[in-house]
């Protein structure tokens, strides 16, 4: 990347994690030379897709469908994933409650005036610290900075604590263990709590770390066990995997690394996948058409850019490359913090996703300031962390670079208290 | 268009409204091969817009600005567009309360659990019939079909009878006037009873012409008094041109064609502008960054097509020439009409973006079907309507030969009782 004064920068922010191959990757641009006619014609995809939409969809989004998962639907962006996916939710849950679609006519025309009983009452559970997305629906459930919500309507929808746990994961799993259970006693408190006073449950959406909260993780164990929560509950679960999702962790998807005995009902992607959209269930899928629909429905487009980008991931093993390069740069953030620990801790990551907290907030803003002016981009999230999101491409030689310029960076910074 | 048969078809629904200057038209071609780094390279715009991105929207969407608006944001779509207009009032009225941006800490930490006093229980009125996103705060404001909105949640906000007016409206210009009183009495009484219950209405969404509501039109005088009464209440207006814009009634915008005192305060826009966004007054500038934001914030390959779809619409001068086709298809409908007035009623239009009744639904829904496989595709809305909405390159010719599968389909479904 090359700032507005002709400064090279290495790019570990990678537009908010959304870049997957970095600036002007050939076969992305070779996908575009050669499919011209997908860009310049957007179709109303719900509506009249071109002829070989179907043939696309396999050849990108459904073939790296999460296991299990068979259904799959674009949208344009993140947010209107996830309120697509939460509309999915709300349909089946209702329909399971009816027996079928029997709508009745009170229903069909209160709905219109946003009234009882065609409007439900539903609810969706999400954790504090979540993002999924700035419409009402979808920030409805975020629950990050105040800059997303302050002053905005919204609805009463239940929300817990995610876990709080102590890095590194492995000296503190006794302790971890008790903080999941006390987040998970809280679900399923929350979860009675609002079906008692008639704003049911509906669904659970949970990142599989929450990014812009903070890069906070969970065990497996915790996610497997919100998974059995929410069948108890006939609750519907959806894994947020707008910034997890397309390698960057290691896996093409991170709930994949649970081992859930069942698939989530519903995936949800943006971002580095380049399209948005979400994976469900057959019991998510609307019975009607025109449910969850819009006029674009997403872009071709960017789906041909996904049918490159998955080319260039396989071809290239960038997953396997993630791994490898993520765990140099894991490995030399984490010595970094040995020797600087009143200024770096809770070194953490999965895969190339990773991230470190300054002593303070000061100290990190600072210090992102100072690293992007030395040639180094990373990002910034929840109250004093610093998250490196690297391209899927990179390599060892650019962690060292990376980490060439963070160790200069904070010795220089260790001249003063934070 | 061609279908999967090979068959080809005069598209007069144009993808739901939003294609422009149809299919491979050589210079927004030419716009992808010359820029083909702003269709790969997707950056966070709100963050990270390219160098020269200024200049781009500068020769782009403010180069088409409504008058009198001269800020602009790109969205990724029209919910979101909408979305996003409803954040800026709701901010802009907030701060206007509040004398500024002082918020409290209660506020900032409230908002982020969905309560107040930092979440606020303001509203938007709309209209019945009016569809402006499927988001959960545009589909607050919307009021179509039950496919739309039936099982989600949603909030009280109030919305209006819009006028039923009578066409031509030229005959029935009293009658019309008193009609369109009735929904502007509605408007006050709405603001009124919803400032009294604590739900303050902060803004007013309106389309130009009700489309998916069934193409029902309001006159310039009662859009002029709708803002009247915004102002006199302290709400903001917000114009959604998300079909109307670009150009298909003639005009750019429609709203500058009612001879408004002051602008509109937001005018959205999406579909025909190739991306989504809106125009907003300076007032409803966020004063902190961050406010409205997302990933993505649109899409600059969509800003590249929309300023080569300037370029031509001003070059072949096509807002003239879809006053005149427009002119001879409407014509012709009302032709077919007084033909056959127990079959057909109610043509009216302004430009191209042209609607007539069928004398029932089920008549309506056979003559698309029979239409389509006579090789015209129309779009149809509300409970009976038949909508034409041509692409602002086709001619006069085109019209004939709309017309002449129009006339011929019809007079085959004369010979039974619909």
């Amino acid at each position: 990347m090359v700032d507005v004064d002709g400064n090279v920068i290495l790019d570990m922010f990678a537009q908010f994690s959304s870049t997957p191959v970095g600036y002007n990757n050939p076969t992305l641009l070779q996908a575009i030379e050669e499919n011209q006619s997908m860009f310049v014609n957007r179709p109303a995809l719900g509506n009249l897709p071109p002829k070989d939409w179907a043939e696309r969809l396999k050849n990108s989004l459904l073939s790296v469908s999460p296991r299990g998962l068979n259904q799959v639907v674009t949208m344009a962006c993140g947010s209107c994933s996830n309120e697509n996916a939460f509309k999915a939710m709300f349909m089946a849950y209702r329909r399971r409650e009816r027996g079928g679609n029997n709508y009745s006519l009170e229903e069909m025309e209160s709905c219109l005036k946003n009234e009882a009983p065609g409007c439900s009452d539903l609810s969706i559970l999400s954790f504090y610290g979540a993002n999924h997305g700035r419409t009402m629906g979808s920030l409805a459930a975020t629950h990050t900075k105040w800059a997303h919500k302050l002053d905005f309507p919204t609805v009463d929808w239940p929300f817990a604590d995610f876990p709080k746990l102590k890095y590194p994961l492995e000296e503190y799993v006794d302790e971890n263990r008790k903080e999941e259970e006390r987040s998970l006693g809280q679900v399923c408190d929350l979860i009675e709590k609002y079906n008692k006073k008639g704003r049911h449950v509906v669904g659970v959406a949970v990142e599989p770390i929450q990014a812009e909260g903070g890069d906070n993780y969970a065990s497996p164990e915790f996610f497997r066990a919100l998974q059995r929560i929410c069948k108890q509950n006939g609750c519907y679960l959806l894994v947020d995997e707008v910034q997890t999702g397309m390698g960057s962790t290691g896996s093409m998807w991170q709930h994949e690394t649970w081992g859930l005995d069942t698939p989530p009902d519903a995936v949800s992607f943006s971002k580095k996948m380049m399209t948005g959209g979400f994976y469900y269930s057959d019991e998510l899928r609307p019975s009607e058409g025109y449910r969850v629909f819009n006029t674009w429905m997403g872009d071709p487009g960017r789906v041909v850019l996904l049918e490159a980008l998955i080319k260039v991931v396989k071809q290239e093993e960038l997953l396997r490359n993630v791994t490898r390069s993520g765990q140099t740069l894991l490995q030399g953030v984490m010595s970094l913090q040995n020797e600087y620990p009143h200024l770096l801790s809770n070194a953490r990551g999965s895969g190339a996703f990773l991230a470190i907290d300054g002593s303070s907030g000061s100290f990190r803003d600072t210090l992102a300031v100072r690293l992007r002016n030395a040639g180094l981009h990373t990002g910034v999230c929840g109250p004093r962390t610093l998250r490196f999101r690297p391209m899927l491409i990179y390599r060892e030689k650019h962690a060292f670079i990376a980490l060439d310029i963070m160790r200069d960076t904070v010795r220089e910074m260790n001249d003063k208290v934070w």
